[in-house]
């Protein structure tokens, strides 16, 4: 028998998502094994970052400040902003560094199946904030599935009347796709979307 | 950009065996939607397991104290002792309740390809426990490998003097394993072994 005091790391290990029981017996042997290189650091890193960070309260983004470091820099453009889902969509956008504007995370879609309805998301602050800053172009970067498209519309109905440019990420084939995998929806997206090829 | 304290947290979590860079990020962020209910505990129960637990300096088991539970328990028996690799073979025998002996923890096997040898492992500490607990059996029970097997000769022959025998774990058919799937030696071994089908 393991004592207590691992019983209720593995425990607790194995709800980190990515791990279960048995993987989070393996984590904790290697952990014990690098103490002060790995398990101590990570320890602190964690009491650390559930303590200090905190969701900006201007675009929902995880920071240690309040407003986060986006929405603070006065280089990023305040008249466009791409809404995304959670906060690891903006993550995965700012890896990109493809997009010099705000963003504004809305903390999930419209679930007519899991009970999650408009007021449940972060909108209503979406809408304030596309008024008092003038902003001129809203880009939906939400999910292509059923819930992610019902609630891009939604958003977009009730953006309407603002003056601002609603759009949308694009469809089509991903950089390094082969046709033969991409499903049917997919390939008549890229169909309809087609471009110039000097484009 | 996230905040530099959830990278260093990102780049720890990536670190776990078991995690990689993308589910550490996926972690981390669910940690942080379940700050009080599982990020809170679990830095501190990281905290608390790598300040309080320590390998027992008889026979290399993990616990909050040393002698470790087993080495403290006087229902098992002290003269047998069942030797494995690593902690975590340990907890898996465990797990089965079928042995009542004690355990040694040899920290690995021999290895000419990673330059492991008998001085790196934790053989003087058996036999002297061989030789002072006037042990009876000690089962062998090292992973079937060539580098398992050899460290289990080595063992065997360093323990040949000391008048206890040395036994390993069978080889044969995995309990619920299909014939089909089996590869020729484990089949060889078990043929070899076959038992009175009223055994």
């Amino acid at each position: 028998m393991a004592a207590s005091e691992i019983d209720k790391l593995i425990q607790l290990l194995a709800r980190v998502p990515g791990l279960g029981p048995r993987s989070a017996r393996r984590a904790v042997l290697q952990l014990m094994k690098k103490r002060d290189q790995l398990m101590l650091p990570l320890a602190q890193a964690m009491q650390r970052a559930a303590e200090q960070i905190r969701a900006c309260s201007d675009c929902g983004n995880l920071d240690t400040q309040d407003p986060c470091a986006i929405c603070r820099d006065p280089e990023r453009e305040s008249t466009s902003i791409c809404l995304v889902e959670e906060v690891g969509d903006l993550w995965a956008l700012e890896r990109t560094s493809a997009f010099k504007g705000r963003y504004h995370v809305l903390g999930g879609t419209l679930s007519a199946l899991d009970g999650r309805g408009p007021e449940q998301l972060n909108i209503d602050r979406l809408v304030r904030r596309v008024r008092e800053a003038g902003c001129e172009e809203v880009i939906l970067a939400l999910s292509a599935t059923v819930d992610g498209q019902t609630t891009a519309h939604y958003i977009a109905e009730r953006l309407e009347d603002l003056g601002c440019q609603v759009t949308r990420l694009a469809h089509g084939v991903p950089v390094g796709g082969e046709l033969d995998y991409l499903d049917d929806g997919t390939l008549t997206a890229a169909l309809k979307a087609r471009r110039p090829a000097s484009g």
